[in-house]
């Protein structure tokens, strides 16, 4: 799995804006990784959203995750689930979920990481790297360095989440994150695919058009 | 399955009583199902309140039903899952959970209650039958007549919900239930267990103690 643009859709932050139409334009913009995130829909609509990306995803050949619900991602044909760490316990999981099903785990401290990794995670959400509006139940921003931490104790990918921008991009890859997740600096732009292809330029190395 | 008693636990409604203390008193007065109902929880405590009761629901030789969360009923062990027409579609869940775990429908009409059926539902929740303050957005009561019409087109056992009480149980009955669903009746009382003993006696046609 490329880890590389990590999209989580959220439709609150995108108003006017749906899930799908997030997924569409993100991975048309280049997006590895669609993460779908809706706390507030029952089952029955979450549902036919996560078959609907799920499709989208195949088209482009990307990886699609659910947040939290782990039957929406098993009856969906879903890669994966991410948990928080209030969510359904990852050895849990991993027993109704094996290979090559991946589980991602939001951690905010190395021994947070270090647990999750033992417990089975195949990838690592770290964050809020930097302040950011988007969670406010996130807690404090861990800066670059908690990534650095991270990645000297543990060896699964690091997805680094939070307050990711163009700007700030270099600094978290540099720390050691596989990947970066982007919720508003993407879903909040006018246009969601360019915004999309900016980041996969600066992580491709390539010089940016803008 | 005897859906006789079936009871479903709800915090809001018993304030100061926990899910794992309504189940167990009404476990010790003979309630045959606890379905564990909770809207607001994160996953990982609701994985260890299933847990709990799981092993509670054992020691009474009980069936456990989770509300809503598949993942939690097939990683706790339930019996099964009840599933509301909000929720992931029964025919989805059944290529994930096949028999003998049980998958439950609130219906409130006699169209829902075939089509549930032909999804693959083991029972259906009627209701509201009568007028409830408890589920506010469950629509408006469709009386033991409703549940004559189901019993009539449909095969599979009913469990009547929604206003249930030692007065009008046997109309429910009468009509065709095979058990009753009982929230606030049973888990707003001083003493759950006594409650649940009257509701027992008065399905096993035994006379009332009251
Ligand atoms: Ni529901």
């Amino acid at each position: 799995m490329d880890y590389g643009l990590y999209i989580v859709t959220d439709e609150i932050l995108a108003p006017g804006c749906s899930h799908i139409q997030i997924a569409r334009e993100s991975l048309a913009g280049g997006a590895n990784i669609i993460q779908l995130r809706d706390k507030r829909r029952g089952g029955a609509e979450l549902y036919i959203i996560a078959k609907e990306i799920r499709s989208l995803c195949n088209e482009y050949s990307a990886g699609f995750i659910v947040n939290d619900r782990l039957d929406i991602a098993l009856l969906t044909g879903a890669d994966g689930v991410h948990l928080g760490q209030d969510d359904i316990p990852v050895s849990a999981v991993r027993t109704l979920a094996p290979r090559p099903f991946i589980i991602g785990i939001s951690v905010g401290s190395v021994e947070e990481a270090i647990l999750a990794e033992k417990g089975g995670a195949d990838y690592l959400g770290v964050g809020p790297v930097y302040p950011t509006e988007t969670k406010k139940d996130a807690g404090p921003a861990v800066g670059p360095s908690l990534i650095r931490k991270i990645r000297e104790k543990t060896k699964i990918p690091i997805v680094a989440i939070g307050g990711i921008n163009l700007s700030n991009t270099r600094d978290v890859i540099d720390a050691g994150a596989d990947g970066i997740a982007v919720i508003s600096a993407v879903i909040c732009s006018p246009d969601i695919k360019i915004a999309s292809r900016k980041f996969v330029q600066l992580l491709s190395g390539k010089p940016s058009v803008v």
